[in-house]
């Protein structure tokens, strides 16, 4: 009986092989698309729970934000005349139609100065843990602030250089008055700082990517999801932390061998040892925001890649030991398009700057 | 009876004397807001008459002004990327917030090299009979062509160069075919020249004085119409005329005696006199339009002088032989205080620019 059962058994096993595999044939197709809208949302779980959702607003316990200093700090980030050539402003490196950074390798102030660094976007700059790419300013604010009398910036002579010529302007009294309306004599470089601060604190830039984490599927093309995952698993995120995608701690640039070997840097920036004169702070930068990356080339502290795709595969190589392939490189390039956000709504408007008395 | 009659007249005179007088004292007491009310109706119609209201748009025969093409004229406008040095844009030497004049004596263009005369507001310009100050451009459309080559502006090696990099950036190829949708190849400079023109052409800045030739009466405060009776009664509408209030003739500056005597100008510029080689064109220079002249110091075509009323003293000696009070100087430049607009609402926005490919 055993015999008699196995041998039609035995004979019918083309049969049921072919209708094994055509009923897993049809499965997968019909099954796909499930499949992949489970492997989406799986990615953007993982990306928000790794991220965490861009907040509302940006937390600015020092310096509380107000209608009145934001408007204040709009027009101050366009004012050329508080520069030692009457040329630079704050938006002379960071022009908004460009994201918010140059374009330039090193900025150049006042009188075409070269900086020592690459100018890095304004947009969601205030969220970091200090403003400089070596960290040395506390914050926009203290930045804000120093940057009028920094040689290569605005270049005045003294803080008191840049009060007087804001207080020959009856506009900005007002405006300084009504922004801080509690103050004796309100026209300070301090309230000028905070004033830019509460401007700042208020230019982030959600973007496609905020999207695709809130769940809307359709908010990444294919490209840019195979980015995703591919940024993820190859690890970028340990640093590249946050909404903000980065801003949140220092790091050594060139934790597997010398950045200057696959960025010809020239020369090689010692980074935040020139802050520090700890020597375990040798090469180390604080680690860039990657939202708007796309739109701001070129890249590193010294602008030293032009194109996105190679800086991709330098931090790779550099930071994590991996050799991307160029698809690979390609479509995390195409995700990083995704955190290109608009011009926010504070600083889209170009504000009329008061006369001169 | 003649003497009869003429005695008691005669002694009547005082009386008689005294109650006319209280008659046209009380007269001229409660009739005077009639009459001033006939003076400022008086005002506005000899305004309106001289200067004729600011036409709803700008005439482009050469040039049809279309949605596409100031959209990409603002973009254009706003572009860095087509200069030698990456870092002038339109908006360099004409930021908006300033009225779209840079406040420098003479422009800074690429590598800060200085430019042979003072920026003019682009608001409006397009109204005038040629481009700049010696009318060496056709109209705003050569200017914007010639400056992309212009050593000192953008500086950049040929139209060829400009070209590339605009055809290398996807985002402008389209705008251009979007722009010039009956060419093989949009992307070209002249086609560049023809999208900032027809951006510049919607750049019109209406202001208080038209509320007021338009019968708002409040519109002008009483300094304002003293200065604008001054304006007109010292004849400075001879050549500043045209609803731009100038634009529309050449002049020599310096009809009574040379200007540098006043100006203190080094060198004395011999203006127009380089474009003709026409001895009658020396020292003779296009009349600019005083449309937000007060938001667009300094003054004149080297930009010697700082102040407004001192450049209305000086014009007034200068091409009228007139000696104007302080007071009448102070109520001439009140008045052209009402001639500063806001930012047209096609420039107000800053465009996001296409990023590099």
């Amino acid at each position: 009986m055993t015999i008699m059962i196995k041998e039609p058994i035995a004979q019918r096993w083309p049969t049921v092989f072919a209708t094994i595999s055509c009923v897993l044939f049809l499965a997968i197709v019909f099954a796909s698309p499930l499949f992949a809208a489970d492997a989406d949302r799986d990615l953007m779980n993982r990306a928000a729970a790794i991220f965490g959702p861009l907040p509302a607003s940006m937390p600015s316990p020092d310096n509380p934000i107000t209608p009145e200093k934001v408007k204040l700090g709009s027009m101050l980030f366009w004012e050329p005349r508080i520069s030692s050539d009457g040329v630079v402003s704050c938006a002379k490196c960071h022009p908004l139609g460009l994201s918010a950074a140059d374009g330039l390798k090193k900025a150049l102030g006042n009188h075409c100065k070269e900086n020592p660094r690459n100018s890095p976007t304004i947009f969601n700059a205030a969220a970091q843990i200090s403003a400089h790419w070596i960290g040395n300013r506390t914050g926009v604010e203290d930045q804000a602030k120093q940057a009028l009398i920094g040689p290569p910036s605005f270049g005045m002579p003294s803080y008191e250089s840049v009060e007087k010529i804001l207080k020959s302007m009856p506009g900005y009294v007002t405006l300084f008055r009504a922004a801080f309306p509690k103050d004796e004599d309100p026209v300070t470089v301090d309230n000028f700082a905070r004033a830019i601060g509460a401007f700042e604190r208020t230019l982030m830039t959600p973007s496609s990517f905020d999207d695709f984490m809130k769940g809307r599927n359709a908010a990444l093309n294919e490209h840019q999801k195979r980015g995703l995952r591919a940024f993820l698993d190859t690890g970028c995120m340990t640093c590249h932390s946050s909404p903000y995608l980065g801003g949140q701690m220092y790091q050594k640039f060139g934790v597997f061998q010398p950045y200057g070997n696959l960025t010809k840097s020239q020369p090689v920036d010692e980074g935040r040892f020139a802050v520090t004169k700890n020597e375990a702070d040798k090469y180390v930068f604080k680690v860039p925001i990657l939202r708007n990356v796309a739109a701001t080339p070129p890249y590193f502290h010294d602008g030293s890649v032009d194109k996105l795709e190679d800086a991709v595969m330098i931090m790779a190589k550099l930071q994590l030991a991996r050799d991307l392939s160029k698809e690979q490189a390609a479509d995390i390039t195409a995700f990083l398009g995704s955190l290109t956000g608009a011009i926010p709504e504070t600083a889209v408007k170009v504000p009329l700057l008061p006369p001169a008395d």
